[in-house]
C-alpha cells in the first residue's frame, strides 16, 4: 500500500513519521514546503501537489485543521480528485465535524473515491509514540482495507459506523473535555473564594470519583497557575463551535456547551488562542 | 466516648447503625419519632430532645439536609446548647455550605462547644458499608479527638483545615459532579442528533480519559434511559445553589455552574426533585 500524507503540522508530522517507520512506501505533500525538508532527509518522497500525490499513491491521509482547507486540497486547483487512480482511498484525520465529513464523503464518492473520517485523540505525546486513539466513520470494508496504516499511528481504533460517525464521537469527546476542564477551573476558583489552598484541594480531588484522568492531568496546571500547551484554545474553540453547530442544525440546544463556547470565545478575544485550553480559567470571574 | 446522633434519614440511618456496630455507646434523636423504632430494637438509647441528647453524650452528630434545620436543632427550643455538658463536640455531616458551617461554629464557640464540619460523599452504598469519604473542617485537635467515630462511618477522611473547609471541598466536589454529568447528558443528546447509537457511544466513551468514574457509573443510565436514584435532583440543586452563593458573596461568578443551576432549577419545576440528578437530561432540549 502506497501512502500519501498531507498536513505536516504538530500532529501530522509525528503521524507521518510513524507511517514511514512502519515500513510503508510514503510520499508527503505540504502547502508550506519547508515542512517537507526533514522528510526528504529520511528518504521520504515529496509530491509537488495533491494531484501528483494522488497519482502516485493508494491511500491519502489529510491532517489539516480547517474543513475548508481539506476541501481545497481535495477539490481545489491541482486537488486530489484530479490525480486519482483506481481504488484511491482518502482518510481525513483532522477534526472537521460530521457535516463536513459527510459532505466530503459524498463529493468524493461522486468521483469514485472512497472516504474514511478518522479523527484522533491523544495529542502530540500519543502521536509521537504511535498510540493515538482513532475514531472511524465510513464503509466497513474500506476501514478494514486501510486499518494497517491506521495501526501505524494509533493503538485504540474504534469503528463507529457510517460516514461522519468518527467525527461524531470526537465532537462528543471534546465537548466533554472542554466542559469538564472549565468545571475544574471553576472548582479551583471556588477554592480560592473559600480560602481553601489549591494544592490541598487538588490533592483531595485527585482521589474522588468526580475527577477524570483528563481532569487529573490538568490539576497541576491550576496549582502552579501555569498552562503548558497540550491542546490549543483555538482548536478547542473550533471543536465546541462544531458541537453546538451540529446540535443547532437539528433545532436542539446544548445549554452547557453553549455557555462554555461563550467562555472560549472570550478567551480567544483575549488573545489566548495559541495557549493551552486549560487557561480558560483566566476568563472566568 | 458517648455518641449522640440526630437525623436518621436515608444516609443518617446507615451511618448511625455503623457507629452502633463499632461498639460506641449510642443515643439517637429524630424529629420524626417513628424513625427511632428500629434503633430501639437494636438496644440503642433514644433521647426525647436535642437538649436531652446533649446532656447524655460527648459527641453529637447531625445529619440533616437544610442548614436552617441544623440551626433549629442546635439553637432552637430544647436545642443542643441548652443541654451541653463539658467538652461537648458537635459534628455536622450534612451539606450545608461553608458560610452556614462557619456561622454555626462561631455560635457554638460562644457556648463553649467545639464544632467540626464533616460532610460526606459516596451516597447510600458507601454509607452502608462504612466507606464514606469524609471532608473535615475545624480545629485539628478536635478532629483528632473525634476521628475514631468518623472512622466508624468512613474510610477516606480528609482534614482540610479550619472551620468550613470540609464544606468547601464538598461544594467543589458536587459542583464538579453536577457539571460533568450535565455535560455527559449533553454528549448523549449530541450522539442522538448525530445518529450515533448511545450504546456504541457509551462503549467508546467508557475507555477515554475524558470520562470520570462518576460519569462512567452514569453512562448506563443514558443508554437505558432509566435513572435509578442515587443522589436526588433536589439535593444536587441545593448544593449548586450553595456553590454559586459562595462565589457571589465575593463578587465572583462561576458561569458554567450558574448555567447548570438554571437547568437544575428547571428540572425541579418539572417535578424531578425526588429523581436521580442524572435525569437532568430530561430538561435539555
Amino acid at each position: 500500500m502506497k501512502i500519501g500524507f498531507i498536513g505536516l503540522g504538530l500532529m501530522g508530522n509525528l503521524m507521518a513519521k510513524n507511517i514511514h517507520k512502519s515500513g510503508f512506501d510514503l510520499t508527503v505533500y505540504n502547502r508550506t514546503s519547508g515542512k517537507t525538508d526533514e522528510f526528504k532527509k529520511l528518504g521520504v518522497k515529496i509530491a509537488s501537489s495533491p494531484k501528483e500525490l494522488a497519482q502516485r499513491t493508494d491511500v491519502i491521509i489529510t491532517m489539516i485543521t480547517a474543513a475548508q482547507d481539506v476541501k481545497q486540497i481535495l477539490f481545489g486547483k491541482n486537488g486530489v480528485i484530479y490525480g486519482k487512480n483506481k481504488d484511491l482511498v482518502v482518510i481525513d484525520m483532522g477534526t472537521i465535524g460530521p457535516t463536513a465529513a459527510r459532505e466530503i464523503a459524498e463529493r468524493l464518492e461522486e468521483n469514485q473515491i472512497d472516504f474514511i473520517d478518522a479523527p484522533v485523540t491523544g495529542s502530540t505525546p500519543k502521536a509521537k509514540t504511535g498510540e493515538l486513539t482513532i475514531f472511524v466513520g465510513g464503509k466497513k470494508e474500506v476501514f478494514e482495507k486501510v486499518k494497517p496504516v491506521l495501526l501505524a499511528m494509533g493503538k485504540n481504533i474504534h469503528y463507529m459506523g457510517g460516514s461522519g460517525l468518527g467525527q461524531a464521537i470526537k465532537m462528543i469527546n471534546n465537548q466533554l473535555i472542554a466542559a469538564t476542564i472549565t468545571a475544574l477551573a471553576e472548582g479551583m476558583l471556588l477554592a480560592d473564594v473559600l480560602n481553601l489552598n489549591r494544592k490541598l484541594a487538588a490533592d483531595v480531588l485527585s482521589t474522588v470519583p468526580a475527577l477524570s484522568p483528563m481532569m487529573n492531568l490538568k490539576l497541576s496546571d491550576y496549582v502552579k497557575n501555569e498552562f503548558p500547551l497540550l491542546f490549543s484554545m483555538s482548536n478547542m474553540t473550533k471543536d465546541l463551535k462544531l458541537a453546538n453547530y451540529e446540535a443547532k442544525k437539528t433545532k436542539k440546544k446544548l445549554p452547557l456547551a453553549e455557555k462554555n463556547l461563550q467562555l472560549f470565545k472570550k478567551a480567544m478575544k483575549k488573545g489566548l488562542g495559541p495557549r493551552d485550553f486549560s487557561s480558560i480559567i483566566r476568563v472566568i470571574d
